[in-house]
């Protein structure tokens, strides 16, 4: 069979435009023995995929122009010839931004019992809250009772990071770039602060928030933001580095934070991390998302799309802060 | 008694000046209860102290105008007034810029046997070897058989950080800012490759001595070395962050590294850190270093001047490349 995909049509330079973007259609072949041929029902649009849209070096390859584009998504198994897969199953797979495919079994994981809708396994229980949770917990080092600022507070792992370091009795400060996803945080999510990052000055709003400085600054969006918030940490401070979608769009570098001396004096920490750094943590982490999603302490939040041919519209919304929370496409 | 000290003319807007620096004479009591009275036999000076001569907070207060300076300084005790002190006892004291002082020898180290020179205890067996000590053991995590650079590397921190990963089978990559101090550390000091930073490309010269990469990169420069650096880190390198020489007589803000967002794929970690965070492993310390320095596997370099008149010249000379190791004032 066929099925629809979409695929890079021309390299973004700057901020993507729907016109980069271009429907294809990819052939969807039997199972052969160790593969399992899959319908997606959901797939996810993340920031680090803008990277790989560039022609150049990075920790994962570029994409190339004219073929199917890759991404985490979650699918129902329809034909299976191995013999871990039954049809109706549910997986979670790299074979986003495609309706269906056919592919090896090994390196799609089978969900088995789901407590939460399939998206949430693109989310808050997928790669976006293991982000959140390794880098706040080992990258970050939390500590009960710590305070703790993350940018991109309304977004996919923003939202996440924020809810457990309340979760481990923290204060907890936001930024985001709207009064709607402010009032979120702070009347939903359980913030102590937030703030719009358009509106007034960085370092004034962290130090009302915090004013006896941070102890971890969680970076999502890099440049200003990571300036500012160097200049509002206590001594012995963590900065996990997670994104720098502020950048993500440049044409050219741009300089750092002019203050990074201040670590010196201040023994602070920047580590930078992706999540697959951490897979040994996965289990882990299922066991304590599911547990907390389930008991309602931490709220999942999506902004949906209906239809493949609106995924690079979605992507888009990343950089221009159209999401709440998970940005999905279903189909 | 009365004692010749160095005190702030006038604060130095850039790189300082010998008129920024005057010679004031102090009083030196006759110790009371708790007191000694030291003349000093030498002193350091080091780039930190530039930071406390704009007036400003920092990790340290900043020095006054018209107030004799400290720094560290190695003095022999002429009286005591301290059951555990006596004339002729060596101490290490936070006394420098100054002949002669008497204070509380509380907080004024008693050095007990030495197996060098005093000098060294200010340098090889002191804060800078320390700082070297720590930085690359403990922030940089170094292990048996990586790849180092080390910025500065002819420098009194630099060339023992280079040293000390030598003992640990490393290889090891030092930049100089002259082809004498290049050839000092490849043929003194066993470095395996160093290059000077004035000549050619910084990323060139590091990919020629560490064509795999680096794991560890020992920051005392900051600026172009780090940027330069970043690039060519292998994934979850450290960077120890420990001075930033080449912006320290700054008169704005310069802008940090534009590819700190490599350290999100690379998993790379930046660390800030002062000596005195880790005074817990001074005796640990003291005890590597005398043992290396005896032994002869740890060379301590110095570049002397004569009289606390010359005090300020040589600390300006710590910005024009004028010490090869350690700076000493003689008195």
């Amino acid at each position: 069979m066929q099925a629809r995909a979409v695929a890079l049509k021309t390299r973004p330079e700057g901020m993507p435009t729907v016109d980069n973007f271009q429907i294809i259609d990819i052939d969807v072949p039997e199972p052969q023995d160790g593969e399992i041929q899959v319908e997606n029902v959901c797939m996810s649009v993340d920031p680090y995929m803008r990277g790989r849209m560039y022609d150049r070096k990075s920790y994962v390859p570029p994409f190339q122009i004219g073929e199917a584009l890759t991404g985490g998504s979650i699918g129902k198994v329809v034909k299976s010839a191995h013999p871990d897969f039954q049809p109706g199953d549910y997986v979670s797979s790299a074979w986003g931004w495609r309706e269906a495919y056919t592919a090896a079994a090994d390196g799609i994981e089978r969900l088995g019992e789901i407590v939460a809708p399939p998206s949430a396994y693109i989310g808050t229980i997928g790669m976006p809250g293991m982000t959140a949770y390794v880098g706040l917990l080992d990258v970050g080092a939390l500590k009960d009772g710590e305070t703790v600022f993350v940018s991109g507070a309304a977004g996919a792992v923003g939202s996440i990071v924020g809810q457990i370091a309340k979760l481990k009795g923290c204060r907890v400060i936001g930024s985001a770039g709207s009064d709607d996803k402010v009032q979120l945080l702070t009347d939903e999510l359980g913030f102590d602060h937030a703030f719009n990052y358009n509106d007034g000055s960085l370092i004034g709003h962290i130090k009302e928030g915090a004013p006896e400085g941070l102890d971890v600054y969680f970076d999502n969006v890099g440049a200003e933001h990571l300036q500012a918030a160097i200049m509002c940490m206590r001594p012995f401070g963590r900065i996990p580095l997670c994104g720098a979608i502020a950048t993500y769009n440049d044409t050219s570098p741009r300089p750092g934070p002019n203050n990074l001396s201040m670590a010196i004096g201040l023994g602070l920490t920047l580590r930078g991390f992706i999540v697959s750094h951490f897979n040994h943590l996965a289990p882990q982490f299922r066991k304590d998302m599911e547990g907390w999603v389930t008991s309602g302490q931490i709220t999942s939040k999506e902004t949906v799309h209906e239809g493949i041919e609106n995924a690079g519209e979605a992507f888009i919304g990343l950089f221009t802060g159209a999401n709440t929370g998970k940005m999905i496409v279903n189909f």
